[in-house]
Formats: structure tokens, sequence, C-alpha cells
């Protein structure tokens, strides 16, 4: 049985391409056409609106053609989606942590005790 | 050219997939042996050391193999690698929203100014 791919899944796969973290690097500080997107990059322009599609298809990118220019923008809201899990598990990490260090101390007191 | 992918290419692709982020949300709480990782997942051991393969060669795990039990562990700075990178486009976006806050507040004044 094959899943569809979660809005976490398809946003991590978005970002495990350079080109693709590339485009986003740039969208962050403002919107750009397709053409401005790909002028820096050392690739033809299908290969970068490819990048485009599969930044669109997990929802971190939109964009909305006027006349002939298509206009891309972040949605940031899907990067705090990535953003979000990782944070949750830093903090679970960090927690772990506190309480192994906790831990450390009662033994270490413990120890103090008896001698 | 392909180029070799780089950590954070590895470590957004192995954060793509449901499977890998449910032992990454386990291993945060602690080390595991691969049978404990495997024990909740409906799936075939094979298939959990496949999704823990991707894991290790992106270098959000770490394993050690003592006797026969191989026990896992999260590498904390692979996952901070992510983080960051995502905190700082977030920062970004920010500090841009801030800059045209700013910009809409001057336009207001001359608004106000003028009237």
């Amino acid at each position: 049985m094959l899943n569809q791919p979660s809005p976490l899944d398809l946003t991590f796969q978005a970002l495990a391409d350079p080109t693709r973290r590339a485009l986003v690097e740039r969208l962050v500080r403002g919107p750009a056409s397709v053409s401005e997107l790909a002028q820096p990059l050392d690739m033809s322009l299908p290969a970068v609106m490819q990048h485009l599609a599969v930044l669109e298809s997990s929802g971190l990118v939109r964009s909305e053609k006027v006349g002939r220019v298509r206009t891309c923008r972040i949605d940031a809201a899907q990067l705090s989606l990535a953003e979000q899990w990782i944070n949750q598990r830093r903090m679970e990490w960090v927690s772990r942590l506190d309480r192994l260090g906790q831990y450390l101390e009662t033994l270490k007191d413990e120890d103090g005790e008896e001698s």
C-alpha cells in the first residue's frame, strides 16, 4: 500500500536539493519572476521550471501568471511547518539532556552523602 | 555533471519520509536497539533497517553493534544543521516583513502630512 506523501514529506523532499534551496533563499527576500530566478543559476530555463514545479507542489512556493510573466513568491506557512517539526525534536532532545543532567546531579549528591 | 549530495541534501532527504521521521522522533527520546525501533512500526525488519541506513548515511543517526545488538542514537548536530538553514530563512523573511511594514508606515505618514 502506497500512501500519498504528506505536506511535510513534500516540503522536506523539496528542500533536499541545492538548487531548490537557492530558489527558496532568493524568494524569502521577495517575489521574483521565473526569468529573474533563472538568471543567476547555471542551468536551462526548463530545468529551473522543473525545480519550481517541485517547490510549488510542496506548497513552499506559489506562482501567478500575469500577461507573459509568472511571478513566484514564498509561502512562509509551509516553511514554518518544517521548522516546527525540527524545533519540536530539538526541544525534546534538550529536555532529555536536562533530565539526564538532573539524574547525574542526583548520583553526585548520593555519592557525596556516602563519602 | 552530477555533484555529490551535501550533508543538508541528505538530511532533508532523510526527513522526507514518515517512517524515518517516526524513527527520529523515537531516537530524540533516547538510544534504542533496532528491534525496539522496529517493534511499533508496521513493517518488516529489513524495511526498518533500510530506513535506518538512509538516516545513518545522512548523519542524523549513528549506530554501534555490541554483541548481537545494534544500538542507534540521534546525532543532534546534524539535526541542528537542517534547523539552522530553516531558521535563517525565517529570520530573513521576518526582516523583509519588518522592512515592508516600515515602508508602509512611511507611506501612511506622508499621506497624513498631505491631508
